[in-house]
């Protein structure tokens, strides 16, 4: 068995990310794209976004990582995404998938499926009722929201990571990373719940996991890497926004600026992460 | 003739709202659709932005209201705007209709008129100028901006809300809501002359309006509560930027965090509301 | 030849902008399309985006300026672009043309070249690379960020002023503006890296060069202007950031701003201007 992660391994991958500045090519959502942009440019990543069908390979072909988000989802874009995912898993890039509002409606239950039959992503991270309606549990997702709680769906993610081979990363009040084939998983406590009332906080989790995927060899310690920087500076941007006697309005700037300005030193002291193996 | 609305029940809409977190399903224009996401959440809203046309019907099924931006439109998105008006009025969801630049083109024109043959919204929320235009009046719209004032575009809306049987608000400097059929309106003084100079501001109140009107069967006075809350958020954002010495660039931040933390005193402290019915 | 560009020249263009509001129409990417709006509005131009074959033509009937953006270019887009920029040319619109991610994929530099087959556009802005690779220069473009130095793109950029009749800008750490059949070129030396940093930053350089091209008849002028008045208010929106001890995730918006709230004074003193010749 692996050793343990530590808090010095995880911070060593966001040292080595703002060193390398690995390119992601995301293909997501139009509400969150300006904001996963920002977010991978405050932890030295290169996003790129691209879609159409004549380039989506030839763009996965000079890219670190890929990142799938089906959050506004049409058939145009479902085939860029295909093709993108068929181009990276000849290569060997890194996929991640977030199956934003899976259980939603019938399409997006299809078109998840259909992606995973071209083949699982390295990564799946979603909401608890995302991944719960993923790994085919009956419960209904209201939305694009999380109504299930995360711990409830840890059932599900073991049950998908061991189906499909992917690390799946369930996020909410507790992130759990599982990785089942590796016998692996982790919980991370940090974060706060006014990251659920501001568009785009789990996609740009998603979006970093990619970036963290760029950069290291082993998706579940980049998984945990990205949801621990994501869930620190998030507690620590609502923690300035308090200060400030401030609403959530600032959180996307402040997250931002988190994301930027963070120490190891910070990092370590806060980090909440148990990994019961 | 129903009793005249008093600014407590319209902050009992707004409760209403952040207590039962209804699903508001966007069809939108892509400049605001994260912003019009962030003003959805900060009132308690579950926000849904969704235009496949494999979906669009499912998920106006599982929405409390419905709201459609022509802002950017082109043939696919009117398509799915024209699914989902037609799922909506065979559901009873609430629609919302922002005809974005209604007078700027030929074609946005022929697309709004496509769209009221459908069906008439519960709410047209537009500028004077794009009112005016729906309404048939030959006075030229100059882009998406108005030009006319509101006070003019009065005469069109009662027109048009006695032709539709719609709830016709005319946005500007005095914000009026006119409901022909039922012989109410309403006019509402709150505001800043910089709500015009972000953009996205518009497109946020036609999605207040449809958030209210997914907790009140009544589209008329929803209307009301919506522009009320967001004209006393604005102005009271914009203050508080003054008082930091600021420009405008924090001010869809600003009024995030007064959407979120407003409480019922001020706001009906500050409401400036007229019903000469 | 001309006499010297002056800054009090520069501001009267920026003067010219407030306050006569030119309408400019954008065909741009989805990730900055809310950045550049607001960005376009803060300088008091009137920003729309419209995509839709149907209406490209029509709003470039109405608008004082074309500004065409690959970013996240497909088939459809790229049909809009080139039907907004036929449009352009037979009505004497001026034309921005920002290729984003030029040289990342053949599909890019094949539209960059179709749309220049159309017609050169008044001003072309862009990074080093992207110049270079547009100029037929084999250097290899990372993804859309600029790894070449601006310094060694500029003989790129004048064979391409050349060659087109174009403006040619390209931006970086020193900007340069070249037009090589009038004889004239600038170099300005204000910004921070801190720009790169935030997405949507050239995209709304390219943004702001349009809405000058809508006031100006001199393309070059219209570009040194837009460029001097985006770099001093990046720079003083950063040092506003640092003042606050806040990183860069609130530039945005201190960006627009002190667009908005730049005076005379400030900007003469801190424009660095250079005119070789």
């Amino acid at each position: 068995m692996a050793p343990a992660l530590k808090p010095a391994d995880l911070w060593s991958d966001v040292t080595a990310l703002r060193e390398r500045a690995p390119l992601v090519h995301n293909i997501t959502n139009l509400v969150v794209a300006n904001f996963n942009a920002n977010v991978l440019l405050a932890v030295g990543a290169s996003p790129v976004m691209a879609h159409a069908h004549e380039e989506v390979a030839d763009m996965v072909g000079i890219a670190q990582a890929l990142v799938l988000n089906i959050g506004t989802l049409d058939a145009y874009w479902v085939e860029s995404m295909k093709l993108a995912l068929t181009a990276a898993r000849a290569r060997g890039v890194p996929v991640v998938l977030d199956p934003v509002g899976a259980g939603a409606t019938p399409y997006r239950n299809r078109v998840v499926e259909e992606l995973l039959t071209i083949g699982p992503p390295s990564v799946l991270r979603a909401n608890a009722s995302e991944v719960m309606s993923v790994a085919g549990s009956s419960e209904r997702t209201r939305g694009v929201d999380s109504t299930a709680r995360s711990e409830r769906a840890l059932e599900s993610a073991r049950a998908l990571s061991s189906r499909l081979g992917s690390v799946v990363c369930v996020s909410g009040a507790i992130d759990h990373v599982v990785d089942a084939r590796g016998g692996r998983s982790a919980r991370l406590g940090n974060g706060h719940p006014w990251m659920a009332r501001v568009t785009g906080m789990g996609c740009s989790a998603s979006a970093l996991v990619g970036a963290l995927c760029a950069v290291s060899s082993d998706p579940f310690r980049a998984t945990v890497a990205a949801m621990a920087l994501f869930g620190v500076a998030g507690e620590l941007a609502v923690e300035e926004l308090h200060a400030r006697a401030h609403g959530f309005g600032g959180l996307p700037a402040a997250l931002i600026d988190t994301l930027q300005l963070l120490d190891q030193t910070t990092f370590e002291r806060r980090l909440k992460l148990d990994l019961p193996g």
